[in-house]
């Protein structure tokens, strides 16, 4: 079964309770608690699939899967709190891997004021059970937003920060940064619509936006950030709008607050508009003056 | 490295930050955000380990998994909030057996009023890989506790719900009923001074409540209740002690608290007094009139 169809039935049935304001199939669930929105999201990163054991080490996995939590916290403009994670661990892993995958784990967390505050660690009993790790980063709204996929209006510019494309090449997916206070600004002082971090591909992931809101999205091929990772590939704009894994914000606000945001460009990353919302629905590419269906397609999993 | 071993470790080399009241090594992390404590822990079930699926089938690791979390969330005596999950899919596993691991974890969610909010699905990309579901709880304390491990009193009593013993010959390790009700009782009307739920076998379990709170404890073998699954065990009192997955609570209270909880007989399940705290460190076993020493062993991975 594809992830997507999965996640769909998965909304389809979700339980609610007084606590949940947004419940499965945003970046992060939404709570009210005590007055207070809570964010909370779980990932994970799995051997194999998300990280190389003997290509980037134990650490990077732990490394990523905190950044990937912390970057679905980003993409609703929240503040961490606090992680968990659970470690499932293979036979060969040694005292020293699991040290490593836990520093992986706190320097990410160090660095966004979000503490490792538990989890469990076990062992597969099989010589064929390969590393996961699934961390869970609760966060808050605290003041600000939370930021959903869904708001999007006709005529708001659409926008991302950092470029896209080669992000397994150049290594980006183990060693980006979650784009936390940059929401955080972009959320406070921009009228941020609505955003998505962008982890299964930029046209996905837009696709997602512009599904949430009911709305259609159109993009400048032009106007496409592409990162030097991707500068080599054979079809750099396919490479950015397809090969996902860039953990950069994709957002979308009044056209005047784009303006703005260009021309005081108060991040520490740079901010390229990269189109428009528009009424109706579907991804379109505008390439030398010609518009095309912008497939809204990127890395998924298969099970 | 020994599970114990690294959780020592980690809770050696845990960051803080101002929201943090308990961090790692009780059975959630306590978290001071907006005047609630909330309640974060994180637990997993691994194919092989935990759970069997040709044995147990796919729905059996769902609900053993939410259940465990809303174990550890009855141990503090906390509210369940609500929960996330992720899912590392082997090649074989089916959308039927996808569908199947979701309303394990919604049975148990939504008999404790705790939607599951969110998560993620990934398969594994080789023939080897093996299911993995990790689900993160979150809870608050709701004016009650939370209750910890430490706090435990010289001359307090000790006590269980519930019976122990051959949890995996009965399958009771798949089917328990987390003592979310229960726990809440004993915080509010009974004086709880320390709790733990007993997940890795009563006496290692009983070590940790000891060793938290800096006190010794003494068992008497003839108050031990030895569960149904453990009769025809070899040794049912060593079955009792040692085998875990019990998920019962073990707690201290006031002398006299105790016998009031004992004659009143508030809770669903029976309450058994197997025991005293005392002065010192370690754990003694009476039986038959003599002292023995209790070792703290239990069910416990090796990685």
């Amino acid at each position: 079964m594809r992830e997507f169809e999965f996640i769909e039935w998965v909304r389809a049935q979700a339980a609610t309770s007084e606590a949940v304001e947004v419940g499965p199939g945003d970046d992060c669930a939404v709570l009210d608690v005590g007055g207070e929105k809570l964010l909370l999201t779980a990932d994970q990163v799995l051997e194999g699939v998300h990280v190389s054991l003997t290509r980037h080490g134990p650490a990077a996995a732990g490394r990523k899967a905190a950044a990937r939590g912390l970057s679905d916290i980003a993409a609703m403009a929240g503040l961490p709190v606090a992680m968990v994670a659970t470690v499932a661990a293979g036979k060969g892993l040694t005292a020293e891997d699991a040290r490593a995958i836990h520093d992986g784990l706190r320097s990410v967390g160090d660095a966004f004021d979000c503490p490792l505050v538990g989890g469990d660690l076990a062992a597969w009993s099989d010589a064929g059970g390969r590393l996961a790790v699934s961390v869970t980063v609760l966060g808050r709204a605290g003041g600000v937003g939370p930021v959903l996929r869904r708001g999007a209006a006709p005529g708001h510019a659409l926008c991302v920060t950092g470029a896209f494309g080669g992000a397994w090449r150049g290594r980006r997916h183990l060693s980006f940064r979650p784009r936390v206070p940059e929401a955080r600004t972009l959320a406070a002082d921009f009228d941020v619509s609505a955003m998505i971090d962008v982890s299964d591909g930029l046209a996905v992931d837009l696709g997602r936006l512009a599904d949430a809101g009911g709305v259609a999205a159109e993009v400048h091929a032009d106007h496409v950030p592409i990162a030097d990772d991707a500068r080599d590939a054979d079809d750099p704009l396919a490479a950015a709008l397809f090969d996902g894994e860039d953990y950069e914000l994709l957002f979308a606000l009044p056209a005047g607050k784009a303006d703005e945001l260009i021309a005081a460009g108060p991040l520490a990353v740079p901010v390229a508009r990269i189109g428009v919302v528009a009424a109706g629905s579907g991804l379109t590419l505008i390439r030398n003056g010609r518009r095309e269906v912008l497939p809204a397609r990127g890395w998924e999993h298969e099970t």
